[in-house]
């Protein structure tokens, strides 16, 4: 299915997070990624939510957000607007036989070392979900120990969704 | 109140953000970011917590955490170990006079312009709350128009909670 990015401002209390997240396992909409945080307003959040959804059901996805208290603004972000972004944290082994090598292959997907604590390094990376899939490939041969994801934000090109429109 | 950074790993389903933000917001804890996000194992997800909180309600926080189902395991990351970042695009307005005034900008705090669409840049910025805000004040007199934040990311940098481990 289609996965479709939906962006919505919302009051910047838990109780929100506790509804939407409540709504989508009630309805068993299938969500792929959700984040939430602060707007330039501190009283606003804004959530992105990627949804795996056909034409009928992300229109209930939209109907059923926009009717929660506290949703303030739903908007979906075409993709041909969409400007998305992930960041993660990989922690990977390394000896002295493969260091170089893999601060090669970070420097060439822009990756930074965070920290180098015994044989270990702690990478940030961050991307679309191309980017973010490609990284894992290239470090998977050196044995991944830990990641971390943001899951995906998200804003529209044409910017049609700022709190004071 | 002090800020304590949760790692917990639990099952990759949404039933889960749901239990989760429902106890917080029921036992009125003070959560400051959550983030989610699959790991190496695509049926586990990791998710960082910050929340303000003494010591007698962190350990209520952990117990009560502990005890969901699906929560496999929970870990407070001590302030001297964190590692934690977070990602940020803000769109901000531009002008022929300060352009190139902002771009230096956000050279200098390694700021990315993902997108130039009419008179508004999109920069995406990482980094910790410090940096964040740092880059927040440096945007704000030129019009900031939108933001969307991933909440925060942490692992330890002792890595002591691996999937496997």
């Amino acid at each position: 299915m289609p996965k479709h990015t939906i962006s919505a401002l919302v009051e910047n209390h838990f109780g929100v997070l506790s509804r939407v997240s409540g709504l989508f396992s009630a309805r068993g909409f299938n969500i792929d990624s959700l984040a939430v945080g602060e707007t330039e307003d501190p009283t606003i959040s804004r959530m992105t939510i990627v949804v795996d959804a056909d034409d009928r059901t992300l229109e209930q996805v939209k109907k059923q957000l926009n009717r929660l208290i506290d949703v303030i603004k739903v908007q979906e972000i075409p993709s041909e607007e969409l400007l998305e972004r992930e960041i993660v944290l990989v922690r990977v082994e390394f000896n002295h036989k493969n260091r170089a090598e893999i601060l090669e292959a970070m420097n060439a997907v822009q990756g930074k070392v965070l920290d180098t604590s015994g044989n270990t390094l702690t990478i940030e990376v961050t991307g679309d979900q191309t980017k973010v899939h490609s990284v894992f490939e290239l470090l998977k041969p050196y044995g991944i120990l830990e990641i971390v994801r943001s899951g995906r934000i998200a804003l529209s090109r044409k910017g049609k969704m700022s709190i004071k429109s």
